[in-house]
């Protein structure tokens, strides 16, 4: 057997989420119908980690086993033939079988758009706040969300997660065109925890909270002192990255 | 009776066309309806023109006569509150009663986009063309489009229209990001036109026709001598223009 791994991109916008679920097409599904058609047997794939629906990825990463004797690379075209045209395997790789998708994931980057006015042909791909914010508001609480902490003020609480401690290497806002980009890399993230950040962020930004209260959050360990959820067609699973942070 | 004019956007990838149909949604439908809700009986509305199944505008012209006293910029919230989120009023303005969106308009500009590679998120808006392309051939094409021409070969014969001469302004190729543009800058265009000129400046970009071969196709007044009809999701119907043309 050889492992392969994917790098994936998918719109969303029509999806149930990453993960097979009992209701609704899944990222996930879809994938293991083609790899199952071409295998002629069942084939179980790992990703990085789930996306909620509505959720965009353009660098998820997967891995599978196979048995077939094809290089990597032509895994490309073949999965591509067969799904849907909203996913898009970017990348085919065989690596060795202690390459592991989600134990061995090191870095993710997502970023979140949002946009100040209305258009039609973003309503699938980035939020839109009407509010007025102030760029430099929003810029100073993202710097306080960068470092070591406990996120449980910025994780749903459902989540059974014992050690809610993650690490935020970088976490900036970019202007492109008219639009806002929250960018984060971490270490990984805590379920809802990007869109918790940016929801509280964008509350900053809008003068509700002040960027220095982002602190006191964290410390409280509480999810209610802590922004709204921002939804989740503005974002983006952008990159996963394996190698090893010094 | 006031006359008031819309600028219209709209995502084309869920309709059936702008024209009420028998079968489908229409953009000419969803506005209808809302104007009708508002004023408690039916709104006859008149566009530029056409689009088809599938085909975007970002500057639709539309037209119509309101017994409603509000100043008619409060119908650009007002329509946009009740139209679905694939169509975006940009702005309402009252003009005299001569005003007529589909008479009076003077110029038009379409533009059509194409890309290289294919993408998730631009499956609806670009058409993805794999064929290795010269774009100073296309260049060349383009150029030979410009001036008074009748455009029968460029156009489908179903169409009742016994004048096919019309006015090509401008006619350029762009490049913007990873995208490949063609906009066209004319006083009319016939059924499907912008479609057939773009699928034919490609196969010229392909090497499948020469730039020369244009004045041909144009002179030969026969469909089938021109190149194929590009998809309709990569057209725009971008501006129209209502001032005279010296």
């Amino acid at each position: 057997m050889r492992r392969i791994k994917l790098i994936v991109a998918y719109d969303g916008t029509h999806y149930a989420g990453y993960q097979v679920q009992p209701n609704g097409n899944t990222i996930q599904a879809e994938i293991e119908s083609v790899l199952a058609r071409m295998h002629r047997h069942p084939v179980k794939i790992v990703a990085s980690g789930r996306t909620d629906a509505r959720v965009h990825a353009l660098g998820q990463v997967i891995h599978f086993d196979t048995s077939l004797e094809m290089p990597a690379e032509r895994f490309v075209k073949a999965l591509n033939a067969m799904l849907p045209d909203d996913i898009l395997v970017k990348q085919a790789e065989e690596m060795d079988d202690t390459f592991h998708a989600r134990y061995g994931a090191k870095r993710k980057e997502y970023r979140y758009h949002i946009r100040q006015t209305e258009d039609p042909f973003r309503r699938h791909y980035a939020a839109t706040v009407t509010y007025k914010l102030s760029l430099e508001a929003m810029r100073q609480a993202m710097e306080r969300l960068i470092g070591t902490h406990d996120f449980t003020s910025f994780s749903v609480t459902k989540a059974e997660v014992e050690d809610r401690v993650r690490t935020i290497y970088e976490a900036e806002v970019l202007e492109m065109g008219d639009e806002i980009i929250f960018r984060f890399v971490g270490s990984g993230f805590l379920y809802n925890q990007v869109r918790i950040m940016v929801g509280t962020v964008i509350e900053v930004g809008r003068g509700k909270y002040q960027p220095a209260d982002i602190i006191q959050m964290l410390e409280a360990k509480d999810r209610r002192v802590a922004g709204i959820t921002a939804p989740p067609h503005g974002l983006y699973l952008w990159n996963v990255n394996y190698e090893k942070v010094d």
